[in-house]
């Protein structure tokens, strides 16, 4: 169901936005909302006290298990941490996060089918580290639940590289001029434009760098840039790391072993 | 106090940024932290359980208070929301958030000294609307205290454009190689690149528009971008609003009268 007539030109007010629209035609007790609520980037010190309140009121919680071990749920671990999720329904979702698109939107397809079962029945909650309107598997897949006529709303959240900022008492833009990049890092690599990238103005923000991040730092470098540069390992988590100036300049191998999860801040 | 020596090439772990560093050259007993503390961009939803944390040991809590109108402290109303202030000083203070930066810095400067008063008795927060890595007074108010030799944190938060993201339900980067960029909108209109950035791959988010957002807006409208930008105003509070497609094409002078809490976000 789409609704591009009514979706299009309209003055939206708080909470109105397409996919709420779209709700409205579903009776609220007939059908539940799909919320896609961040939980920031590691416990529950970044969680808000809207996410907190959404979840308490979710029946049904679902969460991302990612990769082959177990335990691996940071999203799932923060709700834990700060919501009582006794009596609710806590599912884990094992996604891929294969870098083949077909796959993973079949994936996505086949979680979508099984959270409308659950909200038929009320409403759902599916956790997203970060903030779900940044390279989030949530936005996804409420995108697919929004076609399918659910309501949906975002709960907002912080970033991993606002934690990661914070942490080093970075301000991102010392001027009101500045710009900041948010930049896919293996992409980006991959491209050949880092080093045009990298003589920008602005600060830059490397994310989403799990197979170049050391080639990616060894440029920083090379260019004299690690004096203005921080590598943030699990951003506002416990194992927190950072890495910067001479220490960066001779990182070995080991510290880009975690590097999915890793946000380099080049500044200005 | 400045350390180079230590603060350059040193392997950081959580907590142990450079001027946590310097702080550690002073007593605990004698001197408190300087908390630059995010409250996401409105209202107590947007706030942290870490904030609340921080806020509630802090006695003295200081907040902007901008234009020239009373009850315009956002980041304040924010906190009270959210935590027991009764037994703590609240103090607001008055930025000219003046373009000149001589007088800036000389503000900054005056309200660093007063802080390093209340330093000197314990723990003090200074709230920022956002996420004070991003665009924020805090930040340049915690370099300076900093280079007086307290200790700063940071304490990270929702910054606007993810609230407005979220309220729109926008997915900001769809493909992981899709590239966000924060872009100071007034400067970027005056440098003549508003052209070549709209042209450009990725999401663009435009802030800090006070004066030319009509102007931005109109280069949106005719380069036929409308249909996926969002301007969203005043993002997640009680009073906001979102325009998109026909309805932001169509806005009239009036739209952009708050121009300074809008962001526009315009899609991939």
């Amino acid at each position: 169901m789409d609704l591009p007539a009514f979706s299009r030109g309209i003055l939206f007010w708080r909470n109105r936005c397409a996919s709420s629209l779209r709700g409205m035609f579903f009776s609220e007790s007939m059908s539940g909302t799909f919320y896609a609520v961040s939980t920031g980037p590691a416990g529950a010190d970044f969680i808000t006290l809207g996410a907190v309140r959404v979840l308490g009121r979710c029946p049904t919680i679902f969460y991302p298990v990612t990769g082959s071990g177990e335990g691996k749920h940071i999203a799932f671990d923060c709700v834990c941490e700060a919501v009582d999720v006794s009596g609710k329904e806590c599912v884990g979702v094992r996604f891929s996060m294969s870098g083949d698109k077909a796959r993973t939107d079949a994936e996505y397809g086949a979680f979508a089918s099984r959270a409308a079962e659950y909200l038929e029945k009320g409403d759902v909650a599916f956790v997203s580290i970060g903030d779900v309107s940044i390279y989030s598997t949530a936005a996804r897949i409420a995108k697919i639940v929004g076609q399918m006529g659910f309501r949906v709303e975002f709960v907002a959240g912080v970033p991993s590289f606002c934690a990661a900022a914070c942490s080093c008492a970075l301000d991102m833009a010392p001027g009101l001029g500045d710009e900041i990049r948010i930049i896919p890092g293996d992409a980006c690599y991959r491209s050949g434009a880092l080093g045009d990238v990298l003589s920008s103005p602005g600060t830059k923000i490397f994310m989403k760098s799990p197979r170049h991040l050391g080639e990616i730092v060894s440029e920083v470098v090379s260019r004299g840039l690690s004096g203005s540069a921080h590598l943030v390992q699990g951003a506002g988590g416990a194992d927190e790391r950072i890495l910067t100036g001479d220490a960066l300049a001779e990182a070995g191998a080991d510290v880009f072993g975690n590097a999915y999860m890793s946000v380099l801040v080049v500044g200005v």
